[in-house]
């Protein structure tokens, strides 16, 4: 085993006008959730008084978070996984289809790397 | 300004026996919050049946988050921030304070460039 976790980002520019709707933002990242293959333990979904939200749904393979600034279209999204039965690409692909961005840009880490948790033993 | 928000990562390998302690672990995570600087929102901690700690603290900032693998002694600590008010590695630096890792791995990549956002206007 590589790693104990994976961690996916994605930026996504020229986003649909939903970033401020907290309970459609909800929804999607639970069904993309249920679309990347994870068990959903628990959500916690936040709007800020003047804009913008951050919501996090708890899943038993770890977690995913979004969060918007509408004013700049602009929406982030983080999905940290461990063990290999989930897959986050097709959560993301879901999310994109409904915020619509123009432009997305996704990167990923590996966290807890097995060499390095043996070594210090 | 460059970036909308920033991410810090911290990868704690060697950890004290605190990882599976959600009480533990939801107190270390809120001190950690006000350290640096961030006003909480609200937290949400979730105890894994076999092992294992997810805890998510909401900011206004944005957000906190640990992931634990007690079997490893390995803690995997995110933190997402907006604006520059607060300081993440005060809190990081009082999470160490109280998982006494023996080594530490951290890095930070930003999010929401500017440069982007602006081009496709």
């Amino acid at each position: 085993m590589g790693a104990l976790g994976y961690n996916i980002f994605a930026d996504m520019y020229g986003c649909d006008n939903v970033l401020d709707d907290v309970e459609y933002l909800r929804g999607v990242m639970k069904e993309a959730a249920i679309k990347g293959n994870m068990s959903i333990v628990r959500t916690i979904f936040h709007r800020y008084e003047t804009h913008g939200v951050t919501g996090v749904v708890i899943v038993k393979e770890s977690h995913l978070a979004i969060h918007t600034w509408p004013e700049y279209s602009f929406a982030s999204v983080d999905i940290f996984l461990c063990g290999t039965k989930s897959n986050p690409y097709e959560a993301l692909k879901y999310i994109e289809l409904k915020l619509r961005p123009k432009k997305v840009y996704t990167h990923s880490i590996e966290r807890g790397m097995a060499i390095e948790y043996e070594r210090i033993k």
